[in-house]
């Protein structure tokens, strides 16, 4: 049972949150102005999961992140740097396939990205996944390892694991068509893992990309119908809306300054879970996730230096 | 019948050199130390049988190129820059998976390539292909096609058909065990290939990583045992040694100076192709590709602004 004025009902487990999936290489460009030879791209540490993970260390709480690497220079990039950020990557594999990459072109609409994913979706099911699984008290995932196998099967198994187990589920219904493979209904599938989750936090355009344009109110309505139990409905610069299923509270932003909004969304997960492991209640646990993610937006970067959860708490007077 | 002594038969066709295979981009590191959060990369043309119908052309004579790039910003900047080098792409299909990348990261020693496959080997066997390689003199291509499918079988239809057509076969045999999925023999297919080509021209590490070190009178004996017909061995500084099957003739290098040997490869294949479709003996066909590729070597770059075989011909004094 989720409700909003109660905390979570967690167990005591070494590991607060296990976060599950992408862990790749962004690659930029670095003006508009690409499409001439010698253009230049920056190499950059990606993949939300990994954000996550780094993040909620920073707010004073445990993480584990689940991924695979490939055997090659940026598979070490990625895993120094997790190092550096005090991450032993004992559930990263290393696989085969060569490190999964996203070179994103600057645009002045959206930015549109390539997918080389390789490695990213080779994560499998082993036996000390399980233990760490069984060990944590949150299991968080996107869309990203949803949409290939074998990393899809992992992934099922896990949330059956959960399930067993006590471990609550939080799941980022961040569904795009460039991420399915082609011949394959991704609609249809995201639906079927929404209502196996506790708790999910849908963008807007997440919302409209799974069933088409309507009012907030009704795409709440429709997230439930599928078997949410929580729903987190981010609306950009006008907040957001959220609903345990009794009861639809609408949350104002927290953000006075926007530096750069890569990685907000992250931070709103981090600061949730964060508040939610401390015995926050849910609403509570919202506002501090948005107050993490109106910090997170005042730097430029994915993963910025956060100050512990108490001191955000008390920045945003929460 | 190959001598050295004597020109190619020719058939009268109406394009010079086909060239099949990948077409991608390269990501080059800008320097050593690319570990760093933000290390910048350089986009390029890339691709060995595009440089060759680009050379070729600029050399004197006419060329096509058959290859596959996806819908995306990269496959545009690969047509857009055949578009400028008055090539039209009319062979280069595009295909759903993403444009191939190499993303290459300088080293001191040899800098160490990570290949993102997606398009170059989706390139289908199709009417139009048959159609061009049937009024072409030469077709060519490299091992990169044949180490995966379906690009692997599109290959294997062309060489039978250009042996139908009498269309002759340059075959680069660069295997490298990075380009092959692990768990094929890829020396044995590669091998397989090499009795079917009228040309090859490996080098030393090449002749290495299919028959383990030797002598290179040795390296061209065991081509020729597999049924190679003209057998063109580079031996980096020390020139080339090239055997008709009758006889074997060390050529020495004609390069007094080199600013980057990026190319030097196809610049030797451009000006062979081209001397042969003059008319030249194969001996001096072999000796003109030499003087291409002494010319390249003077500049930066894969593609450099090539004069006609006449000028660089007269210019080494051949």
């Amino acid at each position: 049972m989720l409700e909003f004025n109660r905390p979570l009902a967690l167990q005591d487990r070494e590991n607060d949150v296990l976060t599950v999936g992408e862990l790749l290489v962004d690659l930029i460009s670095e003006d508009y102005g690409d499409a001439h030879e010698g253009a230049s791209y920056r190499k950059y540490f990606g993949g939300s999961p990994a954000n996550i993970a780094m993040n909620v260390r920073k707010l004073g709480i445990q993480s584990q992140l689940a991924a695979a690497v490939g055997d090659d220079g940026l598979g070490k990039f990625l895993l120094d740097r997790l190092l550096s950020e005090g991450i032993e990557p004992a559930f990263v594999e290393t696989v085969q396939e060569a490190t999964s990459l996203v070179l994103l072109t600057k645009s002045r609409a959206t930015p549109i990205p390539i997918f080389y994913r390789q490695a990213d979706y080779r994560l499998s099911y082993r036996p000390q996944l399980e233990e760490i699984l069984r060990k944590s008290k949150f299991l968080h995932f996107s869309c990203w390892p949803l949409s290939m196998s074998p990393s899809r099967d992992t992934i099922e198994r896990m949330i059956d694991t959960a399930k067993r187990h006590r471990v609550w589920i939080g799941f980022d219904p961040n569904y795009h068509p460039m991420l399915w493979p082609k011949d394959e209904d991704g609609v249809a599938y995201v639906k079927s893992i929404i209502g196996q989750a506790d708790m999910i936090k849908p963008s807007d355009d997440d919302a409209e990309r799974l069933f088409g344009k309507d009012t907030p109110d009704n795409q709440i309505l429709k997230f439930l119908s599928l078997g949410a139990k929580l729903v987190v409905l981010t609306l950009g610069k006008d907040g957001a809306l959220a609903s345990d299923g009794k009861e639809t509270i609408r949350f104002p932003t927290l953000a006075a300054e926007v530096a750069d909004t890569t990685g907000a969304g992250d931070a709103f997960w981090s600061g949730f879970y964060a508040a939610l492991v401390r015995g926050h209640a849910i609403r509570e646990a919202i506002s501090l996730g948005f107050a993490v993610s109106a910090y997170k937006l005042r730097f430029t970067g994915a993963v910025v230096d956060l100050p512990d959860l108490e001191t955000i708490q008390h920045s945003y007077g929460l």
